[in-house]
């Protein structure tokens, strides 16, 4: 028994030592994200080179923290011993990071640093000048960093799918890839039904020139509206909205153009989704992975669910049109209807990802993702993607750039060399239909009380089945204690042909 | 020849590794700067846990890599070696820092802390029901801890001079104190004919009550007409205003009560002065002590030279009434030679040290001053303060506080266990007078100038000799390159002498 006692207390000092390790880690991670923050919203322009060193400082503390081999031998350690399941996750987590960093080359690292960092302004040249030639060079090269980093993660691997896992750990790219052709083969066919149907959708209900600070205001609405924690976060504006914190401090940024007040509301509703998301993490588990969240594809299923199965329906703006009245005068006479099909008009010739509906959205990704993975295996090289990208255009969306910059270089993403990046926002989609629908299945329809503007039932389903876990579980076990099966494209296909078969009358 | 190379590449490459040790340590510092900027600024309320552990981190991280042995083996191997005047300057400031960082235990360092966090709301709490007996065992607690701090570091010295130092490296404590007797003395009489005096200022230009954003937008106007560089800055609203940053990125707080416009005008050129200073500092520096500002008396040179000898001088009214008028109508019938009254009343019945005047401050000073360095020494008892507080206050002010809240209680410092900071206060006002002495006798008044609303040639002095050495030279070695002279206070002596005895005909 002494001797039992005495190995258990070793074991419980190991962990706390890992604990404090990769609290550690945690800290400075959280610290850089406040740096980041504070550069795309507060930070003066000078800032930069300062800003620069700083976080490269933090970056290269924390590869340090993690690759050291104290932390080879605490998670050797540990792995050969009997943990909790909290415990056990926590050390598969790091685990896994440990494992990518200390594969790779730091020189290796570095040099996709700098060639990220001299890709950007190319790209910006390259898109302004409407002139592909200026970017393939550094597209090539970053092409083949990249595939090397694959290499040394996992030489028997498909170099894509180590890639892919950068951002979506757990779903392997096969099932990803299924759902994108199932996307692809059912989306294509809609959404030729309802370019040829012949229904007159309102489309304008927002049309007008609306004030930024009558915006922010309404914005702010928004928030109040789907019970945003101000304790926990605020609002602000910057170039590219974005959300980032952690449970105790999650905020949100919006930005406001005079004539797209649909885009503000809805960017904002987006934006929520993912910092009520860090805001239902465990307080408890803050500095591991326990209050850190899933992935990706999970993170995105929340900004999707609340921008989309809520803000895009019809209940939402019977309950939220007044509130916008109240702001906007000349709102007076647009109905919750005409609302809300202009919040769900289909676009027939849209060229641009980030402006795209929710059907063709997925159409945008499709694209990416199938030009993006043959680029990795080298079955396209650099030079023909111009041609590939507006073949598939014209052969998805039935409409062909006439520029490759409102084509191949609309993204910043493969300037930083984000392979893999792109599938991870349809997986979003995907999943928050299937969470929705769960929630649905749980608790009953949710339409009433989304007309009455309450949305605590659902946000405590989502508290309870997906926040509060963290990286607890790996994501397909996530989904299948939410929903009770495994991850599928079924319920984001019957509530797209059901919501847009209504829409349009098919 | 080649032996000589040899050895100059590998000086080199110490040094280098050296550097970037030493910006890897600054860098942490910076960060932290910011996170503490966000915490006052804009951070949501309950961000505070999350907060606390990343500066924690942070905080730990510099500390185990300024004190790690690699650095105690890069000082020495640099200390024995040739190097450049700038190279020295940098050994010098670590090498002072690593001293006595690694002097004072953990262990005790963590017994400090824990005991300021707890000493904080003991003395909100004794400070809101005016009972000193709530603070006091924590304060003789935190006097003993200090004393055994001060004792770990030199167990030679005047434990008061160490703890001093930790605010004020390079000027002696005999030398402080030299300067706070001479105030004490000489402003006590000169006050004292001051009350006498039967002279009828004005002392009402600013009352009145003023929006909040009309007195924000006049503090922009304040920082626009000094030329702060807002490329490198920005004014945000804190409880209590400061200013932090680098020089890439140093930003102002203020505040504004609607009662007290003056306050916040001077207020702000306060905080002006410290980050025009940080601005100031050369950008190549960045990272070392050479892009670092001295220390607190140097600091708070700048900012009470730019509040005081510029904010509250004739000429600055002459050119900026005008503007404030733009502001705020009800100035419309103040003279600039009334403004310039009100912003130099001295009081005979203020208790409080923030809104003391610039004459009788510095005996708050020299209160705090003679009190904290007999509790540190032992010559008084923490339960004799109150007392001996009030008894002071009598004798050098001529006024009696009538509670401990207004007494020894108003200042949150001996919280912190912040010993030895006070006298920083009044030493850079001191100096801000012998600086502005030196600058007009190279550049001849400057009070056209001002009147004009050009501070550019004021600025560039200030830049040339102070601004660009960042901790290249000790203080002393600072002060006698850009003055010719030693440390003194004859000219801050003068400078009130005619001033006062101007404005109240003595």
């Amino acid at each position: 028994m002494a001797s039992e006692q005495a190995h258990s207390d070793e074991r419980a000092d190991t962990y706390d030592e890992f604990e404090s390790r990769v609290e550690r880690i945690s800290n400075i991670g959280n610290a850089a994200g406040i740096l980041r923050w504070d550069q795309e919203v507060v930070m003066p322009e000078a800032g930069t080179p300062a800003r620069a060193q700083q976080l490269s400082t933090l970056s290269s503390l924390s590869h340090e923290l993690l690759t050291a081999d104290e932390t080879s031998d605490l998670l050797e350690a540990l792995e050969s011993d009997d943990l909790s399941d909290e415990q056990a996750a926590v050390v598969r987590e790091i685990r896994r990071q440990y494992d990518r960093e200390t594969s790779v080359p730091g020189e290796l690292v570095e040099n996709i640093s700098e060639t990220t960092t001299n890709a950007h302004p190319k790209w910006m040249e390259a898109k302004e000048n409407n002139d592909f030639e200026t970017f393939a060079p550094v597209l090539e090269e970053l092409v083949e960093l990249k595939r090397e980093y694959a290499n040394h993660i996992d030489p028997d691997a498909d170099p894509y799918a180590v890639l892919f896992a950068d951002y979506e750990p757990y779903i392997d790219l096969e099932t990803a890839e299924k759902v994108l052709e199932r996307l692809r083969d059912e989306l294509v066919p809609l959404i030729d039904e309802i370019q040829a149907s012949d229904t007159d959708l309102t489309t304008d209900a927002f049309a007008g020139t609306f004030d930024d600070d009558d915006q922010e205001a309404l914005a702010r609405d928004v928030l109040d509206s789907l019970g945003y924690d101000w304790d926990r976060g605020r609002l602000d504006t910057a170039p590219h909205p974005f959300s980032s914190g952690t449970q105790f401090d999650a905020r949100v940024t919006t930005r406001f153009e005079e004539d797209d007040l649909l885009g503000s509301i809805t960017s904002t509703i987006h934006e929520f989704g993912h910092a009520n998301y860090t805001i239902g993490l465990p307080d408890e588990g803050y500095g591991t992975p326990l209050g850190e969240a899933r992935d990706l594809s999970v993170h995105e299923s929340q900004s999707r669910l609340w921008e989309n199965h809520v803000g895009r329906s019809r209940p939402f703006w019977e309950h939220f049109l007044p509130i916008a009245r109240e702001r906007f005068a000349e709102l007076e006479d647009v109905s919750p209807e005409a609302a809300y099909e202009s919040a769900n008009q289909v676009y027939d010739d849209n060229l641009i990802r980030v402006e795209a509906d929710e059907l063709t959205y997925h159409l945008h990704i499709v694209i990416r993702f199938e030009i993006e993975r043959d680029l990795i295996s080298g079955d396209l090289a650099v030079e023909d993607v111009p041609e590939v990208w507006n073949d598939k255009y014209e052969e998805y969306l039935g409409v062909r750039p006439e520029t490759d910059a409102e084509g191949c270089l609309q993204d910043i993403h493969w300037s930083h060399g984000s392979f893999g990046y792109f599938p991870t926002y349809s997986l979003g989609s995907v999943l928050a239909a299937q969470l929705y629908a769960a929630a649905e299945e749980d608790l009953g329809e949710f339409d009433d009380q989304i007309r009455e503007g309450e949305f605590d039932e659902l946000n405590g389903w989502l508290r309870e089945n997906i926040h509060q876990h963290g990286k607890q579980f790996t994501t397909p076990d996530l989904i299948e204690r939410a929903t009770g099966e495994g991850f599928t494209a079924d319920y984001f296909l019957e509530y797209v042909e059901s919501k847009y078969g209504e829409l349009y009358d098919l």
